[in-house]
């Protein structure tokens, strides 16, 4: 299933208006911030779609009735792009357990590359709800390899991607090489095109390096 | 109008749960941060009755077309309890304008007691979204005070009005006393009762103690 | 005792060359934040005043012997401009009582003011450490104020008072009206010269306008 | 050159209690929240060391003269536990370029194990300060192994490195297998023992874990 939250008109549209804009990029306080608060929001969508189990909070005045979420949440990030994705998680699932994988782009003479994994921190993620985070697909490529390499460390009950800025190509391969049944894309825009370098046009640059500095 | 966020499971009654919980609320910067979190959440939510005007982007590949809330909004907070509202509106409204209002409770020798406006700092509202915030909606008493002190710095285009736990006794008296029309109340929950205190039970206990401490 | 902490160069003279510059200050999110980045340092240093008691911490692996703060700390803040500091010393004395105070400019028809005070929301203050926190010492009339407030509720064990750029006249205003041998006050910077509506210059401007909006 | 913040009083010394404290580490949103505030104090405090050159501050009402830091910083974090610290240092040098490592321990069947690196995204640090930052140094030999990872992106002008708690060995390893010269370690406190797993007795246990759960 694919939702894209920046569809109906809210705040988080300003935000991404924001780490699209090349004058207000240049401000990486801002950016990061920016990555967090969309982060924030997209937590808040995907919430609604735990399930819930009946509690009681001992007030100093009573007892109310309320329903909590029983799932546990797995956050896992893409490197490094993915770290103020996975802060801005964190701030919504403070009790979340965390993953982190890092990818790098292995360059071939021709120019052409190959996403590879290095690294892969992660819990036992069986029956829990596994929530990746990358503020760019563009051509979906390190995400299904994402997938497949967390998929090693269990079975989630369920999984939900979050991208900010997708290209409809990254959208289209993600879906086609994904268990569709067991996964929800959740995106804040598709754009059109891409660049022969994979970058997402219009989108807004190299994240990573926008956030970070480049490397 | 009245928008109860936590009638939908998410993340939102996390955070009620936690502020309600006598033993959660020993931790006063998690209660100030839920409030926050809270209050975040109920920015994005009232984000989406703004209204919005097309702007593009200017990205370092392109322009992107985007739709970005239109209108003035102020935020205005009750004092003390609602700063930490305050600044979580602020966190997603980083923009606005502002305005306090100190209010308190003055008791008569009968124990009885009126809410007295002391003080009032706000810009002129005139056809801005004003967003009124105050943890707890007990009586009602001084959300309509504190109204109808707002509207002598102009006519907001819309009112919002934003509390986490009201009781139905006080959402009845603001309903009554408010022009409806132009006034939306957002709550999280609503819970059925009310002490001689005007303490709502189960409520929380007093929000501006537990932010920060007795005086 | 007068400490100015900008004397020595750190990464504190970088925010307070951000809260000066007209072209950074338009970015009132950047202004906030670093308002509580200074006062989050200002925090640091005045905790080296504070009496210190023997303590055990129990970690997984076995026992730490350390000195913690033993004093009981009360944050003040003027509003509305003090409100960013406030948060920034709490953001670091999370466990701290807190007390607001409004003033405002009383203007006469000659263009004349005095100050008055409208609200004070306090604890007891008896034999607590106070930090009374305020961006702009300007004349230092509202800050001498404030201090004879905040005195009503109970004598101090000692008062620390914080504000980010001082003019010349209100620090010795200041020192002149307060009781020296249980006052520190700590500054960031000491600006030459005051206009007649009692704006430091060189300065920022308006402190609470900056953060705020006009009012 | 060895600094040891943490033996001087101050709030600092509450924070390390708080990590330490095996009942106050359940809350890991606190847990990372100290690692936070904990650097941002080191962020500070090695802010005090760079290099500083003249520049004007245009307010709006006249020109002020300071001094600002000069020198092009990188944060360089060994992932995952350095990450809530590489949070801190960027919440005070926002503008710094950033630098991530990861690296894990290679057991062999006899449970002895060699610190790998797997991934190194790092800019140019030539001429630079780079801080490298781990909240703990236990053997120290993922330290020299990162540091020596490190110096084939350039040489950097100095190197602060930032530990919150060492062990006795962990500073002597590093500070024989390092180039004392261009090199200051910046330590909260250091403990006496270490186990067979290298976990620092009191220490606090597995930072990682408490910040992000297990893996």
């Amino acid at each position: 299933m694919i939702k894209i939250i920046g569809q109906n008109n809210s705040i988080l549209n300003r935000f991404i208006y924001e780490i699209r804009c090349a004058d207000i990029q240049k401000d990486s306080m801002r950016f990061r911030r920016n990555l967090e608060r969309i982060s924030e929001i997209f937590a808040y969508e995907i919430s609604k779609e735990l399930q819930y189990e009946r509690a009681q909070a001992q007030t100093p005045l009573g007892i109310a009735e309320m329903f909590l979420p029983a799932d546990g949440v797995v956050i896992a990030s893409i490197l490094r792009a993915g770290l103020p994705m996975h802060n801005g998680f964190l701030n919504f699932f403070d009790g979340a357990e965390n993953a982190f994988i890092s990818a790098y782009r292995k360059y071939s003479k021709d120019g052409s590359f190959k996403i590879q994994f290095e690294h892969l921190s992660c819990p036992n993620i069986t029956d829990k709800v596994l929530i990746i985070v990358d503020p760019m697909l563009a051509s979906g490529a390190s995400m299904v390899l994402a997938y497949n390499a967390l998929m090693e460390r269990g079975e989630p009950k369920y999984t939900h991607i979050a991208s900010i800025i997708a290209s409809k190509e990254g959208v289209e391969y993600t879906m086609k090489n994904l268990p569709n049944k067991s996964i929800t894309l959740w995106l804040g825009a598709i754009d059109d095109e891409m660049t022969a370098q994979s970058y997402i046009v219009p989108g807004l640059g190299d994240a990573g390096d926008l956030a970070y500095g480049g490397k």
